[in-house]
């Protein structure tokens, strides 16, 4: 396994800023620098993490890092490659935290020289808050991180990336990152384009009436439209494949109460509770935190 | 105003156990009774309520009663009401808890005596919760109850059953009972399909890698599903209506994802965020509890 004597985090919200404040909490041995090219996200960085080297030039940034973690909109992921492929030192390994894999992969296949080691990174923390302040030492305790690979990828470097994150708290799984972008459209990014279009059906006035049940269901579309707009955009297949699916179960719901069918909705109800019990039952004894 | 010197909660589940606690603590002038077929129930309730006088036998539970209470599932109503018809003292005063008010109003007109004054209430509280085990006497403090009249309503019947849920800490909105159900089905019932259908599409191995989203977009699929097929099954047009714009939401999603038109799924995505913006700063500043 690599040795880590500096690691840069690309881009200070919500992920990079609580990586970076992981990342010196549990590898206190270990420089952690970070770049934003906002100056007021520096300046807050500053505050919240005073021992965390802060660039405002991204590839001074990187110059020096044995690991470079990606923690910026997915679509930024190309370009930000490009930029620093020339400046990265020998062997340096290059992670990402976006929420789709398989362009991550493509993109950094294409642009990054072959003296440098790309892993892909998807630790499934966050919440639907943005910003650095709201950034947390702990917000990969107990969480899943999944590390992907192709056939291509740098065993060692596969190796030193899931220690990184298991030493900051998660349980690792590892993917291809088709299989990845498969999975998550399912579990995540339906759930995220299923509460949107939920809403976007709702009258104003009549959300006054709305209970906790609303609150809950539609939670996550609070999160910034950029940041999803950017994981749809880049897993446009699994994404529309999902939203068939939904559609079909949904119309299987319609014709049910349609037809004033109350065995067959409460049969389609119990379903769906069994399942989401299964779910409860399987993350509790893992005693991974989802609440 | 009436006077109320007994009240008789049908049914002591979540709800009916809730009632119970609550009026015991708000009212203790009153006389507070409670029904349930089930000797297990009965017995929960005796432990969790010793001041509940508990009855085995529905008619005898009502006899004496000045406000009758159902917080049974809706689609026991019609036959409720049918029994305790003949029993209920003149001008006893009968309520329910139903999620859906437009049947529950036809049945009481067609079923019970004119020297009964039947008033509709639906409180907008609970969790995915069931059973008289989870009953809390605060359930109704800083929530919502909606009050449903026709122009039959008794006046001095609806005023007594608005107060009634003021004192156990609700603020109470009068809607008919045809506005009550257009409305929520669109902020209650479809966010329940939603996420029903929503699960249903899942493959059980995949939800392994599923995060908080999953678990709070799907939470409220965990409620009871005899208690929602009723719930459907008595709003079927407004259900169906709603499962319609639904769909034609997510085709939008499908249709600027499918195109790649990244511009417009972030302008979805801002619009729901917008709306949930909006929902959230509304019951903040009116100090509902919704978290």
């Amino acid at each position: 396994m690599k040795e880590l004597r500096q690691i840069t985090v690309i881009g200070l919200g919500l992920l990079g800023g609580s990586i970076s404040l992981a990342a010196m909490r549990s590898l206190p041995q270990v420089k952690v620098a970070g770049y934003s090219h906002r100056p007021s996200t520096r300046r807050k960085a500053k505050k919240l993490a005073p021992g965390l080297k802060i660039f405002n030039d991204l590839k001074a940034s990187v110059v020096s890092a044995d690991l470079v973690i990606l923690a910026t909109p997915i679509c930024t992921f190309e370009a930000m490659f490009k930029e620093i492929a020339d400046v990265l030192p020998h062997s340096c390994i290059v992670t990402d935290v976006g929420s789709t894999k398989v362009l991550p992969h493509k993109w950094a296949e294409k642009t990054l020289p072959e003296t440098i080691f790309y892993v892909g990174s998807h630790p499934i923390s966050g919440s639907e808050q943005r910003g650095v302040e709201f950034a947390r030492d702990d917000l990969f305790v107990q969480s899943l991180c999944i590390v992907t690979k192709t056939n291509k990828t740098d065993k060692e470097s596969l190796q030193t990336v899931a220690t990184f994150w298991s030493t900051l708290g998660c349980d690792v799984k590892f993917m291809s990152p088709k299989q990845h972008d498969k999975i998550l459209a399912s579990v995540s990014h339906l759930p995220h384009i299923a509460a949107a279009a939920m809403i976007n059906t709702e009258n104003i006035n009549d959300l006054k009436f709305a209970g906790k049940g609303f609150m809950d269901t539609s939670r996550i579309a609070s999160g910034p439209a950029n940041i999803w707009a950017d994981i749809f955009f880049t897993n446009t297949a699994n994404c529309v494949a999902c939203i068939d699916k939904l559609i079909t179960e949904l119309n299987k719901f319609k014709k049910a109460i349609k037809s004033k069918d109350k065995k067959q909705i409460e049969k389609l109800l119990q379903q769906a509770r069994n399942k989401r019990g299964a779910f409860i039952e399987y993350k509790l004894k893992r005693k991974e935190l989802i609440t």
